[in-house]
């Protein structure tokens, strides 16, 4: 899809800022302030590293697992952003999920190959058996964008809680049986009609709405 | 000050989105939907380029005035997202304050250099003059960031209704009688200490605060 004249950095704040407002809804922070944002390598990793900051700033106290970890500055950056708010970093999947309210399953996303490298599969595995409530960031991580989940291997049974879509539902959200977020208020009428996008209404300031299973539309 | 690994991108896009939430929270768009944003050359313009496209998504009419326009491109694809949404622009100052609820001042700000240029004394002129109400941001433009409205000259007589400060209230803040907002909810508080700022309380998901008169502190 084209950006329409978006910079990544802007998009990916508007993104990393609806997961964010995602979380204050299921979960205010008087509900539980620890949050673990697991980050993946790619886009859907910097998602959450924007929403983890926003997160700190709400009152939440998050930590982030973040394994592999990317070079590019923009990365870089939204990195030294988390560490100038001391936020800690867990590089121990297992101690974290021990010690937190919520997680946000920011590992992969739109992109998806298919493939789950190390150190991931154990990590997709612990999310699937955990009682710990999950938002995943536009996926379930390791589910294909068109079909849904894996037939074999880490994340055939893996459902999260919520999911929250980036501009728009994606196709899987036909296997998906949880509450649905849409976030990214910042699609113009034109793209919209041009990608076919059915755009949900967002209430004054907010930029996610949650979608009613009636209103559940691809 | 340093921008603590923040692209100019990002604080752009979270300094517009705070300025779009104080012109909701002083009209909401049920008393009156169109809004006239006067950007400037720099990056108080820019600012209210960002505004501009978030007032547009809550469901605002916005207008742009715009008349010197940034080679920078930045501020190319700023105005191509509000072009993006059919968002119009208006080089008649005058027409256009004729056709608005409220106005955004977004000509000058933090770096002002105390040096109002063609087209902007007439501007100045009709921002003072109007009823309709005004949000200046960061500064009610022409004004010092020092010291507050000049001497002598168009803006001598300004005060607008609301302000927002960015990041942080400026010292012309000694000089303004209006209401007043702070935005910009992303210093760490290592950078607030550094710098001595006062960072309000900032309420659930807001990006803004309003400060109450007993509450201010520069």
């Amino acid at each position: 899809m084209s950006t329409g004249a978006f910079s990544i950095d802007q998009l990916m704040e508007l993104a990393g800022l609806s997961v964010s407002q995602a979380v204050f809804k299921l979960h205010p922070p008087s509900k539980g302030s620890r949050v673990l944002v697991a980050c993946g390598p790619g886009n859907n990793g910097g998602d959450g590293l924007v929403a983890a900051r926003h997160l700190w700033h709400y009152g939440y106290q998050p930590t982030i697992y973040y394994p592999k970890q990317s070079k590019n500055e923009l990365y870089q950056r939204l990195k030294k952003q988390l560490e100038g708010l001391t936020i800690p970093f867990e590089n121990d999947f297992g101690k974290a999920i021990g010690e937190t309210d919520h997680i946000v399953d920011a590992i992969f996303g739109f992109s998806f190959s298919g493939e789950v490298r190390e150190p991931f599969p154990s990590v997709i595995e612990a999310l699937e058996k955990t009682r710990i409530p999950v938002l995943a960031v536009d996926a379930p991580s390791s589910w294909n964008i068109e079909t849904g989940p894996p037939e074999s291997g880490p994340g055939r049974q893996y459902s999260p809680d919520a999911l929250i879509s980036l501009t728009a539902p994606k196709p899987l959200l036909k296997m998906y049986r949880g509450r649905h977020f849409v976030g990214g208020r910042f699609l113009s009428q034109a793209m919209a009609e041009k990608y076919n996008l059915d755009i949900p209404p967002y209430e004054g300031l907010d930029q996610v709405v949650e979608l009613r299973v009636e209103g559940r539309k691809l």
